[in-house]
């Protein structure tokens, strides 16, 4: 797959994940718009199926295999959030998921995933060997390979949340996500640029993991070395199908550093009752940084996801 | 005001209140459908204002007032999300609001409060100092009182909630909500006894605080001495207007350990990615008890409330 999904596919992946997925609320709350001066719209991934929205694109690649491709299951490798989204869209469709995971991964990942009926195939934690032990299960069972980020119908997938975002609050003058690989930011700004044609799109990343921010100024793709950061949800590279679409439609990246990310989390919990982790906390930390480039009474778009945490090790 | 409100009373309320309170969504969660073998619907009154469901008969309470008697103000006495409620609702309709409040009340409660525009009176930790000082301020201000429950406007606005959930999901066998003073479980029967005539209502309250329990297998009402329970916005005893509601119309009240409303607070937090107090987390924890009448494959309604909470001081 390797043209990048066009606003039709995304219409066309919302209406065919429309029984499986949630359409998650868009929550408004007073005090942060006060502490801002903006009008938010937390459009509410954190709520979507396996806590992100991981489960869009999943859900939309399983259901696009036929099934003579269905029946020789699905792989993925992947630590984070995919791996439980792919997992659980495979259980949805009855179909078998392998999911390659580094033996670093928490126990508590590797049984998430286990939970939801797939495979779990551990391996040493590093890129080279991910790939290998991937390529060697489809090799052998015929599964389908879906990459995290780098493909059309995942693309299409994340891009479905900005369009029920829009759906619901057709006047934003801004949409903001998180970017690590940049699915869900590629998704938002195909998705939203066709919609709603001259809205902002804004990038919000970690300063220890600013492949994207980079790339956008040196414009050319800079891949992602040695990141350090809390959220543990963007440490990717940008794809070479997601990184022209960002180049094409973005106005900046907004890089914030982990305890802004950390500042922003809380708020979340305690002003918008949102449990979300750092890598979904970015984009109201975005707004809430010194650099923000959101002006007093804008109307935000922020897309919230990942609520994935440990309550027995939390960054305060 | 001595009678209850009826079913008119609280449709009225939900058109009154509907340009001020949010119409908070009803999650669902796979996760815990499959650990409680029922389907949960979560009213997510912690996303309401204020963090509570309290704000709906605040602002009922206030917008059913004259002109003239909203010039001179409103007045209760509370440390808990009725203060914040009353002062927000006094704010949103630009009139006066004093709070009485114990000098055992947090100071971050009380800055949250005066965060909305209200005048804090401090008082001695007593109920008898709580009254008198609200007394006293309603003598010289002209200000009206509203009781956080025992009062038929706060009654019907809480009552809106299950007319909400109930209109989002028709088809529910039971409803639980907490019990402290009962205004929110009292409209919750008065709301869904009349819109599905035959819905299983039931409360949820800590043992340490089980004064509705026991005063439902006694026949008569029995008040709360010396509470003991981290719910503490459940440690009120019933009132003369809520108590014969809830003898009316409830089938049992389960009572649950505080370590059992930690676990439900624990797994409402990480499944349903919602921040809730422990108060709030009451009618899971119901579900969950060995005690519990629910039968595996029911339709449940819980109505979650309270996201006020101390994230540097959490119960695990």
């Amino acid at each position: 797959m390797t043209a990048p999904p066009t606003i039709d596919d995304i219409h066309a992946a919302h209406e065919r994940i429309g029984g499986v997925v949630h359409r998650t609320p868009v929550l408004t709350c007073s005090s942060l718009d006060r502490l801002t001066g903006c009008k938010l719209f937390v459009k509410a991934e954190h709520l979507q199926g396996v806590g992100a929205f991981k489960f869009r694109g999943a859900t939309n690649a399983v259901l696009l295999l036929s099934d003579a491709e269905a029946k020789r299951g699905v792989c993925t490798h992947s630590s984070g959030n995919h791996a439980q989204a792919l997992a659980r869209a495979a259980l949805e469709r009855g179909i078998q998921a392998w999911i390659v995971m580094p033996t670093s991964a928490p126990g508590v990942k590797r049984r998430a995933v286990e939970g939801y009926g797939a495979t779990v195939v551990q391996c040493e934690p590093t890129l080279q060997a991910r790939e290998d032990t991937a390529s060697q299960i489809v090799e052998e069972t015929g599964a389908t390979f879906i990459h995290p980020y780098d493909d059309s119908r995942i693309i299409a997938g994340a891009g479905t949340a900005a369009v029920e975002l829009l759906q619901d609050v057709p006047d934003l003058d801004v949409i903001i996500a998180p970017i690590g690989g940049g699915g869900l930011m590629s998704g938002t700004c195909i998705a939203a640029s066709a919609m709603q044609p001259g809205i902002r799109l804004l990038g919000a990343e970690p300063e220890g993991a600013d492949d994207a921010a980079r790339s956008l100024v040196a414009c050319e793709r800079i891949l992602q070395r040695s990141p350090n950061t809390i959220c543990d949800g963007l440490l990717t590279s940008l794809g070479a199908l997601t990184w022209p679409i960002l180049r094409d439609h973005l106005e900046t990246i907004v890089t914030v550093s982990d305890s802004l990310v950390v500042e922003a989390m809380r708020l979340l919990w305690t002003r918008a009752k949102a449990v979300v982790e750092p890598s979904g906390a970015t984009p109201l930390a975005a707004v809430l940084s010194q650099a923000s480039p959101i002006q007093p009474g804008t109307r935000v778009g922020l897309i919230v996801s990942g609520g994935n945490i440990d309550l027995d090790n939390l960054p305060w």
